[in-house]
Formats: C-alpha cells, structure tokens, sequence
C-alpha cells in the first residue's frame, strides 16, 4: 500500500500491529477516527493509554486491578472460601458475565505446556499452593481449559495440595473438549460451574 | 461483560466503537496491548492522536495531505494534465498501490446520491470544474464505482464540462458491476486504468 500521508501511514502501520488486523482493515479504522471529532479520537487514545500505565495485577488472585488488591478479592460479599482457578483474565471475565459465581479467583497465567516451555515456575502455581494453605480455602473450583494441558495442570496442582484439607473439584465437562473456555456461551459456563465434580470423579470418568 | 477493571472496561468500550469491532473483539485487542512494553503502546496512541490533530485535506486535490498540498500535487515529476477523479482517500491509496498511475487525482468526497442527501453540494464537485479550466488539465479519468450513483457523477460533471476542451475518460471495466474499487486487485484496478474509454464510448455501450 502507497500512502501520499506518512501521518496516515504511520497510524495504519500502528494499527495493522494488532492481532487479526489486516492492512486493508487498519485502513478502515484510521478513516474512521479521521472522521471522528478530535476529542472523541482523544477519548480513544487516552482510555489506551491510562490502561497500559495504570492497570495492575491484583496480589492476591493476580487478575488485572486497578490497585494492588482487585475489586473482586476486595469484595466482603463474596465467598472467601472458594477460589475458582482460571488460566486468564479473558476467563475472570467470562464467568464473572454469568453472575453465577460469588467465590474469589486466581488467575494462573497459561496451563503447563512443556512443548512451549511452559513450566510450574512460569505460572501462579505456587502462590496458589500458599494462598490455599494460608487463607483457610475449603474449595478449588479447577475452570481450565478441558485440553490435555489442561488436565496436566489440574492434576499437578492436585498434587501440590494433597496433603492440604482442600476439596479440589473441576467444572462440569458441558464445554466441548479442546473448546476454549471463553467462547462458551453464558449458560454452559454458568451450568458447568454449577454443576462441577470433585476431582476424583473428574479423573475416574476419563 | 463485565470486568474487574473499570481502566479495562473503559479501553474495551472505546475500541468497540470501532467499525466491526464487537467487545469480544476489542477485549482481545486491549488484552494485546496490556502484554505490550508501555513503549510500544505509546507508539500506537501517539500515531493515532497526531493523524488525527495534524492530518489536513490537500486545497489542490483534496486528498489527504501532511502539509497544505500534498506530495502528489506537490511532485513536480508528475503528469500534471491528467486528473483522476475518485469518491475517496481509500480510491488514491489504491491506484497509488498499483504504480501504474502519473498523473494527479481528485478527490469528490463521495458520489451522487439524492437518497442520501448528497447532491452536488455536497462534494467537491465545483472545485473540479474549476480546477479544470484553471490548470490546463487535458484528460479527466473518473473513477468511480462501477454503479447507477456512479454513472449519474459522471454524467453530471461531464455536463459542467461540455464547454471546456477536457477528454474525459472512465476507467475500463474490469471492475464487477457494483463492486467497490477499493477491493478490487492491483492488477485489475492497473488494467482499468490503463484501458481507460473516452466517455463517449462508455455511455453508448452502456
Ligand atoms: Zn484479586
Ligand atoms: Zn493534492
């Protein structure tokens, strides 16, 4: 593509960096804000901006926050007892959509995956161990992808927790296997979560 | 949706304002950007709030331009006698993108269409009629998408013009009737170009 603007150019270069976008359609969307008021083009760049300087990870579940304890883990309303372990923040946001879940979370950041050089180390895995151990929590709900990763990380946290008096139980298997857990629909994520197993049926069934 | 995060809420909610964007969508793009060094993301931001604040229209051909006229009617090693005449900035990226085009453009704004509201008025229309006697322009090629609205703008200037000693010339027809030029291939868009018919020609065969 031939631009007579560097200014357009450099903007549709920006933007064709984003996942999925194309060319043609970071094109489209420079366009679209040339069109737009300056002030709501201003709206747009500032809301991404603060995003990226101001947001933080929650110590306690590590979802993202906009202070060092997220809204969720702040929350005297909720079950403190239960922590759903998920793999990302997409998935914090998927089954609090629901409203169906009033227990805590924690935020793994990936599944164990060798191949990709992904070990326990690189994820919350041991903060989880501690939490679970300082924080009095009666019940694991494992909400991770129903991959063979997936099981791999729910049994090595399982694991983990042996010797601790936790019930460990997974979501019900309404999500398809190898279906990514947040393009379920609201009904099976909230059923799954509702109707999940203790995990030694989870692995008995396999 | 709903988020932990009212920094995240806020950039998810702006990005889905973008065409075709739905929040899905824009939870991705937002997501993308938070695994992004603060650096980059500031890059992207600042792109786009300077094309916004500093991108102005060419007073010559009203493309857009970084400066008062722009690099195409700026460039002195172009064919000044030739003007090709399109609905918008998306139709001089493309003919650009084919390097098979000398000459200089003409950018209308849109076509023809009372239903819309958008009469004659409402496009740069006069500034090209008197651009044409101004600047000793030979040959207008026009551009337009190959539909009924595009046909009435051409015949509507070719009116203004029937005095004045221009050729006018369309593009040839390599385009699907009612297909927008836009998404027309470099190769084909090239060969309308160069297999350009006087209008004459174009309105009889019709
Ligand atoms: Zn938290
Ligand atoms: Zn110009």
């Amino acid at each position: 593509m031939i631009f007579s603007s560097k200014l357009i150019e450099d903007a549709v270069q920006e933007f064709s960096k984003l996942p999925g976008i194309g060319k043609k359609t970071a094109l489209r969307m420079v366009l679209h804000l040339l069109k737009q008021q300056p002030h709501e083009v201003t709206h747009f760049t500032e809301a991404l901006a603060r995003m990226r300087q101001e947001v933080r990870f929650c110590n306690e579940c590590h979802n993202v926050s906009d202070s060092e304890i997220c809204t969720l883990c702040a929350n005297p309303g909720r079950n403190r007892a239960q922590v759903c372990v998920v793999e990302n923040i997409r998935d914090v946001i998927a089954i609090e959509s629901t409203q169906q879940y009033n227990g805590l979370y924690h935020v793994l950041g990936g599944i164990l995956s060798p191949l990709d050089g992904i070990g326990p180390e690189q994820l919350e895995i041991a903060s989880l161990v501690q939490r679970v151990k300082d924080k009095q929590i009666s019940e694991l709900i494992m909400a991770l992808s129903p991959t063979i990763e997936g099981d791999t990380t729910v049994y090595y946290i399982s694991r983990q927790l042996k010797e601790t008096p936790v019930e460990i139980t997974t979501i019900a298997r309404g999500i398809a296997f190898g279906g990514e857990l947040e393009y379920a629909d609201e009904m099976t994520l909230a059923r799954s979560i509702a109707k999940r197993l203790p995990i030694e049926n989870y692995v008995n069934t396999k």
